[in-house]
């Protein structure tokens, strides 16, 4: 089985102008990571997409990844459009990492994207919303609704879940998003940048309790692209994909899905949670970055609350977590967050990460979930890398 | 690279009732499939979906397969979302194959599904519009706008095209619908089983000249499964995927895109148009069936219109064609086409196709396009089987 290389990465800025087109985003993003990778358009043999609700979102269903590429001259290399909610970047990742390792490809673009902002306030919202099954929207969300999306109300059930287990209290939740402003007042192609304190998040307009605004990753727009190869030239510096896990749901033995797609990985990997150096993970909301990083095995239950107040997941610290600003700062247009994450993580290990630089770092996690049913994701996936 | 088998198909009845689930038709599918493999859904290592326009033909996006396979006990196994207009079923055939070849998956499940039929006639007309480039969609079209959906309007352009370039008439397009429903009579999925005299199809409603009714392929719903793998057992009667080959638009050497995907797949398959004993291919209007042929190379450039004259293309003739009904007659409920079109296939190889038999058959072709970009289609994919 051949090794996957990362050798190009691009990244469009995140934004909620309801008149960005989610093309040109597409383009400023292909156009980086194959420059980064000196790669020709010729030398691409298949496009993998993410996007997660283009046809609600924008009206362009069935060839999303076709009109996105439209302006770059691709002459017939197959396009696959692939989704799986907030987990379509990660599954487009899947996808090329497995055509690569099937012999299918020599090298392969990766592109996630969304165009989420609109005019109509409630059309990202509703989009949204089809992340849960239609068909049982009652059985499948809590009761208690807030003045947010459905999926916000979700995640503060999980949250009101952790404050209750872990003795852990909403000023935590906060103290992550003052790390992940402070993250991303170093990344140029943020969506939040300012700094904020503990009390400025807590006093925000509430969302749903615990959550208030700060703590929701925003409605936003953006692009992100990677080029993957079996064949990295002597000139790169190339980082390796080592490990793409996909799981969908509960596992039969009641596993949660993240800790599923998490053991696979590591094992793919040969590398334990020990070794891991920064992650980039799935923080739809402030204390899901917590429930994530617990999730993943790279903190015991309840360790996460520990670990924000000892200052663990900052850059400085011994784990660094989404020190791109996460979803939550830098912003979540649903499908590129997965390849984004790819992005952040691939730059860090060849040190090109600037402000938010995490030294050293040799090898990290990426962490992308998305959907909702039964009780836990409807898809999760991890990918490690490593130099 | 391991080999390919196809060791379970299942099909659901082609219906056009807005009232029909789709996650019902797939169970069927789906439950067909494992038992003609004798396979359990703890075997499955991955499932791959193909659908076309679910998120504005039914509402249900982000995740439509964990939604259509609910009922279904998968236990986290990874579900990958597919979609590349009337091809999205293909394009799950060809990631189920990648995976398989990668060594990433032993046996994998792939399902094909769409929901079409609506109270609402205007709705699925609405969604199928989007395999067009939205932004483009005035230079994309034909100037002249029949009674029918925009994509009859495009088909009738091209049908104008071959009657002038081939001296055919709209009597051997009419042919081809009354082959196909004799074909369709014998197939127990099948819309329309009905005989038609050539007469009658010619005198059918007009869509946009030359297309009647008759030659469209209808609105419908439905699901098609197979299940893949690398180790069949020694009790089945396996059927060898030789080939699987998607490319999305014109060729760089202005090469039209079924052409292209056939000149890989059958340099893939190592085998040579000439020793195929049937096809399935993407009539979405009887006149596509002859096109499809000739870009396959399974005809020359205008030998269509002399080999529906001389039966060549019926069962019993020496290329039969859509021995299933084809889009046409049996239906077309998109995302479940390219799925289907390998049920036929599979089943004809294994010599189960009852009234409908190839005898003898032992290499069989399916081709599946779909959108529209550019002047060709956005992608095509071609797949052979052999035993």
């Amino acid at each position: 089985m051949s090794a996957t290389f990362v050798v190009g990465t691009g990244i469009s800025p995140f934004d909620r102008a309801p008149s960005t087109r989610s093309a040109d985003q597409v383009a400023h993003a292909v156009r980086a990571a194959l420059d980064d990778a000196a790669v020709s358009l010729d030398q691409i043999d298949a496009v993998y997409v993410g996007n997660a609700a283009g046809g609600l979102l924008t009206g362009q269903e069935m060839i999303r990844g076709q009109v996105l590429l439209r302006g770059l001259d691709l002459g017939g290399t197959p396009i696959v459009n692939c989704e799986n909610a907030c987990a379509s970047g990660s599954t487009a990742l899947y996808l090329a990492d497995t055509a690569l390792r099937a012999g299918r490809a020599g090298t392969v673009l990766v592109v996630g994207a969304e165009k989420m902002a609109s005019e109509d306030k409630q059309r990202p919202m509703t989009a949204l919303a089809t992340a849960v099954d239609q068909e049982r929207l009652e059985e499948e969300t809590p009761e208690i609704r807030g003045d947010g999306s459905l999926f916000m109300d979700i995640y503060a059930q999980l949250a009101r879940d952790y404050l209750t287990d872990h003795d852990a209290r909403p000023e935590d939740f906060a103290a992550l998003v003052v790390k992940n402003r402070r993250h991303a007042s170093h990344n140029p192609v943020a969506q939040f940048t300012a700094p904020l304190t503990v009390e400025e998040v807590l006093n925000a307009r509430l969302i749903n309790d615990p959550l208030t605004l700060p703590m929701c990753s925003p409605i936003g727009n953006g692009a992100a692209a990677v080029v993957l190869t079996t064949e990295p030239s002597p000139a790169a510096t190339p980082v390796r994909l080592l490990a793409s896990s996909l799981v969908s749901g509960r596992g039969r033995h009641a596993e949660p899905a993240v800790t599923h797609a998490a053991r696979l990985a590591f094992s793919q990997a040969d590398v334990s949670p020990d070794d891991v150096d920064l992650a980039e993970v799935h923080d739809a909301t402030a204390p899901a970055e917590l429930i994530a990083l617990e999730e993943l095995g790279l903190l015991a239950p309840g360790e996460g609350v520990f670990a924000v107040r000892k200052g663990r997941l900052s850059v400085g610290g011994d784990l660094p977590t989404n020190p791109s600003g996460g979803l939550v700062c830098k912003g979540h247009p649903v499908g590129a967050t997965g390849v984004a994450q790819v992005v952040e993580v691939a730059d860090q290990l060849r040190g090109r990460a600037g402000g938010r630089q995490v030294e050293g770092a040799r090898i990290g996690v990426t962490e992308n979930a998305g959907g909702w049913l039964g009780g836990d994701v409807a898809a999760a996936a991890v990918h490690i890398l490593g130099r």
